[in-house]
């Protein structure tokens, strides 16, 4: 029998997901399955990722985190969740390069250090995507191979959806211990190629409710939630499964808003009210609705999480258009070059129709920017070592700059 | 048998309502039947009120109808409806004082003039009031003495609830016909002296959607709606109804602030969503939720019709620094002294504590202006000739300053 490795490194990243069919209330706060099913899509890590360095080592002493380039207490209830989920699955699932029965890996202390590409400030909903990359890491670094779905669950609800890339169902499940409220690819992200995902930074003044308590409110208070949940969503799911396998985007589009719409609503009749669209929300939607009116089609769709930012989708044929659209309505306060990140997009002239069709008076700043994407695919295994964000001391790197932003993701 | 008078007029005034729980959806388009009950607070006519002159002769030639000094155009579909409706019940109830068979008054043409005490700009829902002293005015003028709920209801759904003082309950019927969906008093205006009622005009930009359309569009798009109507509006109305009898103003208060959100959350689930609040209305909303949570008890509740402007309702003993908050955290944006009209509200200095319970930067000129009122009684009849609209011609009286602003109310 070999002996066991006395340290093991792994980098993973993982991306963010963003649900068209919305996850809000919670029928076990324990075990954090959901009122209802969800499905989201799986955005580019090109444009937005989380990446994870996890270390064991038999020498190291005690677990430690560190996020976004600072050590954080590791004894926060979801990490730990997270943390004895995989030992649990680890013990009943050992991967085939387990070096035996020499010292259990198992019982190593480990190293994590995650980060973002993206500002956290921005209200991006990061968590999904973090508690994803550490889920995948742990089980890369501790040698599990089994799905994973329960252990990013425990971290945050959603974060199960960002295991895989392109179009996610998480199925509720019917079972009171969980098994079966897992995440399901629905769809790769190969295949829809022409849709485009338009991320708007939203300005806000307030920090909005965290979803953990919001959405416990909501349960707690709005009747309308619990009819959402069993009597609108089944349907709806069904619905969006068909128009993503059909790539009918007029009906995925407008699914998307009215869900969204619903979601928010639910918000509405929690008491107290929980407000996460803004008057700038409300903007965006009115522009969406508009463009859409102008063509006589649904050619973007928007949706809100919880925050004001707006995610809009659209086709690579209207995306010229929309964009014009959008900053024709929302003109950046200053410099106007930075308006637009990640994916190129020609600068087109709106024409004096579609200006006046969207009858709003170009308001400087309530965009911060725009940040242009597509689907894309699941977590990814960095094999270069030059993209850990822990040393061979186990410990951060020096932040001489983020390492893993210019880190290339395999393709 | 005496002969019929050849010139008769009339004028009464009739107040402004407001829901606590909402009607949002009819269930007939045609007789304006509505989807749910709903219950209302009649507001003072000292402070908001419509007077409607309606005289008729045989000597007219045609039905003509002024609205606050303009001659409009009589043959609009809901005021016809009111007419008919009107001479339906006149063929089965004549009244009294109904001077026989000779030529019938009810064949006679009819000239109306309307106006309301308050600017119609400031989006108060001025048709429950008009229709309803339309109807309250018709029926006098016509001899007609029969309950006017049908015939206010056709000019406006919530009309019916201006037919009464204090507060009002809607009953949706059953009927097919509508015969049985009609207003009713719950309690007059003195059962609950206590209760006092601030409107609160706030600035906005654009003219919010119709009710007609916008709760028509709900009928037709949200699956909420139907939920709500049918399975959270009936144990409502009976709770409602408990606490206007128990002046439990705490239940009264905060099922108020309730069904007001899910009015609107309903909106929001309409397809494509309507939005009535704007971040003005929400920062009430948040005022209002301190308020009572450094309180630590429901003090004061608000309510929002199909626009942003609000109705908060609070017992005397609070009224002063309920004023004073919205003043401390709304500042008029410049003459101070016209920011509360109506009721006298004694100044007081808030409390350093309730400032920072508040938690809201002071920003100027979101409230236009607040009308201090309480609940009132129903039609009146003003019995002064000096206060009719129309001159001994059955024409608008030269509008040398509104003549009805200064009729004293009968009391």
């Amino acid at each position: 029998m070999a002996s066991e490795k006395p340290f093991r490194m792994v980098t993973c990243t993982a991306p963010v997901n963003i649900a068209v069919i919305k996850y809000w209330g919670k029928r076990d706060k324990e075990l954090i399955l959901p009122l209802n099913s969800s499905l989201s899509v799986t955005l580019h890590q090109d444009q937005l990722r989380t990446t994870t360095t996890a270390a064991i080592s038999k020498d190291f002493t005690e677990d430690r985190l560190w996020l976004n380039g600072m050590e954080v207490d590791v004894g926060q209830p979801r990490l730990q969740s997270c943390l004895r989920e995989i030992h649990r699955l680890a013990q009943k699932h050992r991967s085939s390069d387990d070096d035996g029965d020499g010292p259990p890996r198992l019982s190593y202390k480990v190293h994590v250090a995650s980060e973002n590409n993206f500002p956290t400030a921005a209200g991006l909903a990061s968590s999904a995507a973090g508690y994803a990359c550490l889920a995948y890491t742990l089980a890369r670094v501790y040698g599990v191979e089994a799905e994973l779905s329960e252990v990013a669950r425990r971290g945050s609800g959603s974060a199960c959806r960002s295991l895989y890339g392109g179009f996610v169902e998480w199925h509720m499940g019917e079972r009171p211990d969980g098994r079966d409220s897992v995440a399901q690819q629905v769809a790769p992200e190969s295949h829809w190629p022409e849709l485009r995902v338009l991320v708007l930074v939203v300005s806000s003044e307030q920090k909005p409710m965290g979803s953990t308590v919001g959405m416990q409110s909501s349960v707690e208070t709005s009747a309308l939630l619990q009819f959402r949940a069993t009597s609108v969503v089944p349907a709806r799911m069904a619905e969006m499964i068909r128009c993503v396998r059909e790539r009918d985007f007029a009906g995925f589009g407008e699914l998307t808003m009215k869900d969204s719409n619903q979601f928010h609503a639910t918000c509405l009749d929690t008491f107290p009210p929980i407000s996460y669209l803004n008057d700038t929300s409300w903007a965006i939607m009115h522009l969406v609705h508009r463009f859409n009116a102008h063509h006589g089609q649904t050619k973007a769709a928007y949706t809100f999480d919880a925050g004001p930012n707006a995610v809009v989708f659209t086709l690579e044929d209207s995306l010229e258009d929309l964009v014009a659209a959008l900053r024709h309505c929302f003109p950046p306060e200053s410099n106007g070059d930075k308006f637009l990140k990640g994916l190129p997009v020609r600068p087109v002239t709106l024409s004096d129709e579609l200006k006046a069709a969207l009858a709003l008076d170009p308001t400087p700043g309530r965009i911060r920017y725009v940040i242009a994407t597509k689907a894309g695919p699941g977590p990814q295994v960095l094999d270069d070592p030059d993209c850990h964000l822990l040393g061979p001391d186990g410990l951060l790197k020096p932040a001489a700059g983020s390492p893993s932003l210019g880190c290339p993701l395999p393709s």
